[in-house]
């Protein structure tokens, strides 16, 4: 395989990375919708730190476990932003628009 | 679906989603060996503009292009990485181990 093939693989790994990425968003949308619905507590710190944990343990490689974690972590705080402008607008009016930033995880 | 259907949902797509950034870094690697080998210029600005342009034609949704575009980012900056480990030896060599930071992509 030359550099166009391997490019042409990568446009289609590509294709298929968004889908599941918007699949995930779309998973974490809906979790955020459930939260609020319950007035469930929000702020569950184990959760994240099983979800790098099962990354880890699927990692077959050529990345590191860092390289990997490093695109994870950008993953997670953009589904995070998501659930917080899901849960933000009930939220900020029962807690007057304090402390949401930081409690916020899937 | 309760919380704990969809966080299984999610788990199953990490499982996924940690596959396909898998075979995206195998094919970087390789773009950066064959570039080695054949002694190619390592610096094409335009490819990553590319694959951005790509990204964004295939958001589905929900996530805006802006945060879609945010874990590409930190993707394509873990990609490069690889490729610098995997050309920086035989490069450095010759040009003295100046410059490499900027010069490379897939």
């Amino acid at each position: 395989m030359d550099i166009s093939d391997w490019r042409r693989q990568i446009d289609e790994l590509d294709r298929q990375l968004v889908e599941l990425i918007s699949k995930r968003a779309q998973a974490a949308h809906e979790i955020g919708r459930l939260k609020r619905a319950a007035r469930m507590p929000i702020y569950e710190p184990d959760r994240e730190r099983t979800v790098f944990e099962k990354v880890r343990g699927v990692n077959p490689g050529p990345l590191s476990d860092v390289d990997l974690l490093r695109i994870y972590e950008r993953i997670i705080d953009v589904m995070r932003k998501i659930q917080k402008e899901e849960i933000a607008p009930s939220l900020a009016q029962e807690l007057g628009n304090t402390e949401l930033d930081s409690e916020v995880n899937d």
